[in-house]
């Protein structure tokens, strides 16, 4: 394969400038993609900016890709990918498939697993690489335009519901409706929850009962969420902004779980009377497993749940970068592949 | 029935003396005991000193009782208890009966269930009183002498093994051994368990591996804490003192839980990003469910588990109050009534 063109930034806080590299023989249990289109993430800008410390230069971000298999590595089963299937890659890009995580098929857990973007190059560029298992096939009735968003953010609020038994019967709400929240709420419609939307935006009520919600509440009111104790079973966190955790604490049922996807920095201060008294939880997760990834797609597809997204030719992600910290999106970018 | 004869605080932090009331009629749902012996607590000094502000006086404590029901009110079911039926009763008094929690089973979840020396008087005491369903009958093979303290100390760190599925496979971990600690290394060995100890107390080592413990470890030992990164599935915290949760966090293996049962005041600092990447839980549980206090039972009986107790008759409290306060009890005391 020939050199790969990409977008990459030369040094942490700098923008976006073209970018080529050699990526070197392909690995046995790699496969090539062709980028069709790249969805931003929040976790770019901390890569590009090296929030958390492990960011290497030039850094090409872009961890939700959809595209088509172009080269496969030799121990790819033959079964496995085919040469021109279109897949999807999110934040994980390979797993040691030997460790007690990999072997109970939890690759997501994997402690020696790389990422598309650390140490790697990830999907603002013509191709992308990674271990043949987290480039999952795109099912019939996904809309491969919009669906680079379900990689990262989509399976990140998809996965706890899998993961922590969510029921039907459970009234849940989702805290912050940005890229993952937005997404989260079609998630949990379908499942058939009773569904709240918490919000600081009181421009997005209207939409969050759109996408799903059947109410919305201003997350910044303290007599809102007064008035709601003991009312969820499940509350799941997407922002990564502290928050009134111990308020947000008492608006759980009994047994009810505190859930987190968003990477707030600063540590929770949790009452422990607070989780004792009514046997509650609170918790985190990461993406998800690859079976998860897969029956998402499935789901979305059952239930023609999309990422709402704004569309930028890639030549343009400057621009979509600068429109993702205004936080103006609504509610995720995809960047289409404009290489000449 | 005739007046109770008990042991009281008339004030907070006072010592106990005789005190005897008209408990006046039998509520149609209760029975009434006769104690034969109560476990010490150390809720019973935290509601003595008035430590959580719900304290009334005078005060009898005592919610680890173990007697004969001695009378049945009009609408306690007549195959439920029996008339000379020995019973225990712990720190759960009553519950509705009608709320969504009680309807599922899970009575000790009430909002407004009864406390056995909150707002009543307690098992410092010829006789006390509760909801039926609250006096748990003892099966043949428990050791009524010393069963005293599985009523509260016990069911508080067996309720978590039954409902956050703890599994025969997994490696636990139990901080502080002490009167629950001490009961949480016998339930977890006798599960199947791998069970390590972590006290702050050097002379307890061996008891920790008599007790069944495979390993004892010094909880205070930043170095030791650190060499078991990953170790654990679960870690069951007894503690009410604030320790290096951060640490503890990371002792757990991927999809690890750190679970409280420990009434800890100050609020616990935990990372975001610690309970994210290994996919990992805190929790809280108070007490169990009647079903599971009866499963307790059942399973103490199977396995020949008994509280390892030291004996005062009832006359001695102040004596066994003061034996406590002094953090001396291996591993619990039982109070033997004997009033004349």
């Amino acid at each position: 394969m020939s050199r790969i063109r990409a977008w990459a930034a030369p040094r942490a806080g700098a923008d976006l400038a073209p970018f080529e590299y050699d990526p070197g023989p392909l690995g046995a249990d790699e496969v090539e993609i062709a980028v069709e289109s790249c969805g931003i993430c929040h976790s770019d800008l901390s890569m590009l900016d090296n929030a958390w410390r492990r960011s290497a230069y030039p850094l090409v971000p872009g961890h939700e890709v959809v595209g088509r298999v172009v080269a496969r590595g030799a121990a790819v089963p033959a079964a496995a990918r085919a040469l021109g299937q279109r897949v999807g890659v999110g934040w994980n890009a390979s797993s040691c498939t030997h460790c007690a995580q990999c072997v109970a098929g939890d690759a997501h857990l994997c402690a020696d697993g790389g990422e598309t973007i650390v140490g790697r190059h990830g999907g603002f560029a013509e191709r992308v690489r990674c271990q043949w298992a987290w480039a999952t096939p795109l099912p019939e009735g996904v809309d491969a335009a919009s669906a680079g968003p379900l990689f990262c953010a989509g399976v990140t609020v998809f996965s706890p519901i899998v993961e922590f038994g969510v029921k039907p019967t459970d009234r849940v709400a989702v805290v912050g409706i940005g890229g993952l929240g937005h997404l989260a709420l079609g998630f949990l419609r379908a499942w058939g929850c009773e569904v709240t939307a918490f919000t600081s935006s009181a421009s997005k009520h209207a939409e969050a009962l759109a996408l799903g919600a059947h109410r919305a509440v201003d997350s910044r009111d303290a007599g809102a969420l007064k008035a709601l104790a003991g009312a969820f079973d499940f509350v799941l966190v997407t922002v990564n902004v502290p928050l009134d955790w111990t308020a947000l604490l008492r608006t759980l049922a009994p047994r009810g779980r505190l859930h987190f996807v968003g990477a707030v920095l600063e540590p929770l201060a949790l009452p422990a009377f607070g989780l004792i008294g009514g046997q509650k939880q609170v918790s985190g997760s990461p993406m998800g497993r690859p079976a998860t990834v897969a029956a998402m797609l499935d789901f979305c597809a059952r239930h023609a749940i999309a990422p709402r997204v704004e569309r930028f030719p890639m030549a343009r992600v400057n621009a979509a970068l600068a429109h993702l910290r205004a936080g103006k999106p609504r509610y995720r970018i995809v960047l289409d592949a404009d290489f000449a």
